[in-house]
């Protein structure tokens, strides 16, 4: 795979070359030597420097062309005007990969910008990938290849370990590799990618989730220029079941407006990129915290089988905290078999046996009762995974080393849960632990959002994926302009979306022949590819009983509109069968400008005006993804049946959604958004339908959306 | 004040005597006798076994009628069987206050809950306060007051602080002290109450709000008896400006089941407590960690004087992060002056010199330019809390070194804003920190959410209280029913609540002469108080036109009513007005069992019926606090107008709302539930109607809500 390939040299090169090469290895153009040799790297150590014969101890040179050996990594740290002629020199000399650290580039000025598209042109010309400029570098710890000058590291090279991390943010990557060792968590490879001018972190993402080593991918996101490379990674994660925790930051309208002021990135659609994420179970992290004890969670190498929680508690009121905050994470706690809370009486009187199980203070006066007792829930209560929160009894070492023998022994017998402790404990209490397979949490919240992590992982990588989705033949495209809602409706009828009976008619008399054709009582509408709002100009008329008021009708129609539109190309009237009642819902499709085409769903009327209580899906998705689709509007309920109506039809409803993104994926290229008002969704058994449609075309002269950001 | 002088045994008895006294210092009995040794009491110890002559070195006595001299407080730990006896005892010599240590009461036997009563009458007859049973205990940490038996103390008595905790569940307060020990965060008091058969949470948090050397409380609540007692607690801290945090389980239907499992306490509405709660400015946290982030960072000793957050980073992601936090937790980050950006610039070019202000890596290459930034911020920007990320820099030694100098000086040079850093540091860097005046917190987001609570506490201690609200004369009380829909909006009409206009005629050519007083076109509607949905029996006509239509109408109604509903008792016809359009709201009073009545208020149709998007404020309040709840509904942009209505008339609403609070209170005796369905805002300037309303009295054998718990 020459895709996957192509950033392998950032982690596997067998020779170094450092272009700026200091012999203070304090300085930028130093670390990367001290850093390389801290590591124990096995490969060669090229230092260029003219100034220099020897570097920090090894042989310099005085530029790329004087190695005389192939060089598989370049790192550059000049002066930024020195630096496209380094590149070049580079690119033309074979380096495989470069790395630029210098800044002064894209984010600080117009020139800046300039000479980083000349280095990128020399890169691409050469074949050389090209990573930076105003980046911090790469880590393979393995290879011992720390070919970078975060401040990240600082007395000793990271312990090689099976997570793996990639960041736009030089800062936040030095951030996350800090607070990594701090907490005991092992880094395989890390990235920074920086400008981006290049490679970008999705080039990484994708080539850790394939990367045997990397047990848990890391990425911090802020600008994605090409999306279908991050969707690849999602998808290549999803596949190799490797859990990926990403942060994308600027959720917030504060947030935006800080990105925009930090970075030349747009904002792009939060709720897109969400529901992107979502849809390849992908987990989004909103706080460092959540990051790293996600993965932290997911590092013990194994995802629980089954979505059930069970919680074990020595307080009564953390068990009810616990029970909140896993409702709010949204992880259910099934009870345990009637059966069983009675087994679990038998050995601890006072016990709450159902979930949580209050074990009491009892377990602290008969410690031996811990195996037996987790040893029922793992078994009759099967859950995948299991908390047990023990309060401060890490900090007491008389009780807790009598605890510790039956957890062992639990976590043995049961290699395949999740097993989870929240406790306060001593460093060698919770290493003791972690070494018997438990992850130690001190905060149960946490503990619980991070289980809840682990089951939405396991539901994800267990879901079938989708069948390939067959799409329509794409319409006729029209550059640059709308469709009447007539054509509109054809082209969503051809694709299998149910709309209103209609006729388009262009005389009096035909208005009344279409209208005995359709059935009484009718609709008229007025036809121009000019006027969208047709009410405002009188072109509706609604609730027509018979021919004769058909005929009257188009005439009114047709005066009215010219009167008050006068310039607008009238292409005729639309006779339209009166739509039965049903629950008002708004379908569409907009064309996002980086995930392309976007499904949208939401309840008419003030769910979507006032409450903005739509769902987004990128397009294409089958009946399975459409429902979901619906189960999340927040007035999920309006579909029951509310006030007396009858529960309505969301098969159909389902079914249209579905139609709409293989019409939208189809036509992608050619469509910019669709708009669906009302879509009415009649009782159950009875379908749904179209009534309103509006296609607007992309316009002609619309540049490529190869360089947005979000 | 007689009610704080009731408690205060617990923490500053001058003897305290432990019946049931134990040898060994690690038994229940011993415990608290090892305890007091270990703080240096230095009140008289008064251990009281008949098996003894002395107990740990002390002279023990047979009983406590043997002790011969005064005895403020005894604790209590001797089988469940003896515990009445020795409490009766205790309370017949003389003993102000008691601790049963000792389980098996309310909360495991109907028997165990007879004897609990039995205990708590002997205590009430002789004026003696009673904690427990079932409960560990107090501490007060000045006057080395340890009685309990906690195992969350130990090696050492905690340091001295001015923290204040009272937790209902022995079990949360000993993870609490032992997390705070771990924390660093000194206490004060500390208190738990388990069953609570007579001093309850709400005791001790009136307590240590009122006390001088608590800067924080800090309470723990599960179930609450006296809700007027937990109203003055909190009535107390805001009034004396103290923070007071509380956590109360059980929001979620998963937390209530677990609860209900748990302890004898059934889940009250927790809609209603949360509203209590921001009533007096009372924060609540939802897990462990946000309660300890927030006790911290309000323990530095002084609020900001503005909610105004600014944001400094040395990384452009970690900021717009924080900005995202900031945003969740609704804290604003105000833009600095423009003039001020320039000045930022000249110091730092490439600053991002909004909200966050992003310093760059630059900082680092010139860490005397720490100082005269954040000076400038907290001059020219006004900030009242400025939190400063910092990232892994705390790591490393040498650069911290150089940053802590300016940090310093600037904490010193505006001592009563409150500074904050975020980074991962080593113990003593963060100490030193401290000392200077600065919180510290590793997670930025957790610094984001702790500087938002104490701008929630500034406001609330910032805010006018109300005026004492003047009340309507109560109503006539009828017991245990219904008032007829006139009936119940001359009730309100009487409290300044605008209604439709109405009269009652009982026969027909009465209805016709009302219309022409009313003005046409009117409704007629049944009036009989055995009929409460009066569509359903025919018993409504809508705009009827003239004085003949009004005639027959009558006719009309009398004869459906009484064919549908035979049995009921007519009382004759309401003729009223036809209201104009205006938004559907919901005005409602339901009386809460604890916190007694509570209006409700929310938009009509589907917010409420399938949102469920309502607010609630006990009773009564103001304008200022109605217009709050009006904010604080999810659809408030209905208000503003949507689809081309105008804006509404929240004035009167407010003003409704208001008065009907008012009117609950004054009959908070009498009436169960007010259901004003629909509540009619007009467009502003226009006012506000009730167009239907119903009126519930409490039941006559109601038993008073002494005994119901949230």
């Amino acid at each position: 795979m020459s895709v996957l390939s192509d950033v392998s040299a950032f982690f596997t090169p067998r020779s170094i070359a450092v272009i700026g090469a200091s012999d203070d290895p304090t300085k930028i153009g130093g670390r990367p030597i001290r850093n390389l040799l801290l590591g124990g790297y096995e490969g060669k150590i090229l230092p260029i420097n003219p100034r220099y014969q020897t570097v920090q101890g090894l042989q310099a040179f005085a530029s790329i062309e004087d190695v005389g050996q192939p060089v598989d990594l370049a790192i550059v740290s000049l002066p930024a005007q020195a630096v496209p002629d380094a590149v070049a020199a580079c690119a033309a000399s074979g380096v495989k990969a470069a790395i630029v650290f210098s800044a002064g580039f894209s984010e600080a000025s117009a020139e800046g910008e300039e000479a980083q598209r000349r280095m990128e042109a020399s890169a691409r010309a050469s074949g050389m990938r090209l990573l930076g400029p105003n980046c911090m570098g790469t880590i393979n710890t393995r290879a011992g290849v720390l070919a970078t000058f975060t401040s990240g590291i600082v007395e000793a090279a990271p312990q090689p370990g099976r997570i793996s991390l990639a960041s736009q943010s030089g800062a936040f990557g030095s951030h996350c590799l800090a607070l990594m060792r701090e907490r005991g968590l092992a880094l395989n490879l890390w990235a920074t990618t920086g400008n981006q001018c290049d490679v970008e972190v999705s080039d990484f993402l994708a080539y850790m989730a394939a990367d045997p080593n990397t047990d848990v991918v890391i990425g911090s996101i802020e600008g994605v220029r090409d999306a279908g490379r991050l969707i690849e990674a999602f998808e290549i994660a999803q596949r190799n079941k490797k859990p990926m925790i990403v942060m994308k930051v600027g959720t917030s309208d504060a947030g935006a407006a800080a990105m925009a002021s930090h970075t030349a990135s747009l904002a792009g659609s939060d709720a897109v990129f969400d529901a992107v994420a979502k849809r390849y179970g992908v987990y989004r992290a909103t706080s460092i915290d959540e990051l790293m004890d996600v993965a932290y969670a997911c590092s013990r190498g194994h995802l629980p089988d089954s979505d059930r929680l069970g919680i074990v508690t020595v307080s009564g009121g953390v068990g009810v905290l616990m029970a909140d905050a896993a409702s709010e994470v949204g992880i259910a706690l099934p009870e345990l078999p009637d059966k069983t809370q009675g087994d679990l009486r038998a050995l601890i009187p006072f016990a709450g046996t159902r979930n949580p199980v209050d074990v009491t203070a009892q377990i602290l006066n008969d410690p031996d009762l811990i195996e037996p007792m987790l040893s029922l829930l793992l078994e009759a209560g099967n859950y995948g995974s299991v908390i047990v929160f023990l309060s401060h009894l890490g900090l007491n070492p008389a009780i807790i080393a009598k605890l510790l023998p039956g957890l062992k022994r639990v976590s043995s017998r049961f290699p395949d849960r999740y097993l989870s402790v929240s406790l306060l404990a001593h460093a060698d209490v919770r290493a003791e632990l972690e070494e018997s397979g438990y992850t130690v949490f001190e905060d149960p919240n946490r503990a619980v959002r991070a289980a809840s992590a682990l089951a939405r992982f396991s539901a994800s990588f267990g879901e079938a994926r989708p069948e390939s989705l067959p799409l329509p033949v794409p319409a006729d495209a029209r550059a640059g302009g709308r469709y009447t809602e007539a054509e509109g409706k054809q082209m969503l009828a051809a694709a299998g979306i149910p709309v209103t009976q209609e006729e388009i008619v262009t005389d009096a008399n035909a208005a009344a022949r279409a209208a005995a054709r359709i059935g009484f009582p009718v609709v008229l509408k007025i036809v121009s590819p000019d006027i969208a709002h047709k009410s405002d100009v009188g072109g509706v008329l609604l609730n027509l009983a018979d021919e004769a008021a058909a005929r009257a009708g188009f005439a009114t129609i047709m005066e009215r509109v010219s009167s008050a539109s006068p310039g607008s190309q009238l292409d005729g009237v639309l006779v339209a069968a009166m739509v039965p009642k049903g629950l008002e819902t708004v379908l569409g499709v907009v064309k996002d400008p980086l995930f392309g085409p976007v499904v949208m769903f939401g309840l008419g009327g003030i769910f979507v005006e006032v409450l903005r209580d739509v769902v987004f899906r990128p397009a294409p998705f089958g009946v399975a993804e459409a429902r979901e689709m619906i189960s999340q509007v927040r007035g999920r309920a309006m579909f029951e049946g509310v006030r007396g109506a009858p529960p309505a039809d969301t098969d159909a409803l389902a079914d249209a959604l579905s139609k709409l993104s293989l019409f939208a994926a189809a036509n992608a290229e050619t469509i910019a958004s669709v708009d669906i008002n009302p879509f009415l969704v009649l009782p159950r058994g009875e379908g749904a339908i179209a009534v309103d449609a509006f296609i607007e075309t992309v316009a002609a002269e619309a540049a490529p959306a190869e360089t947005v950001l979000v």
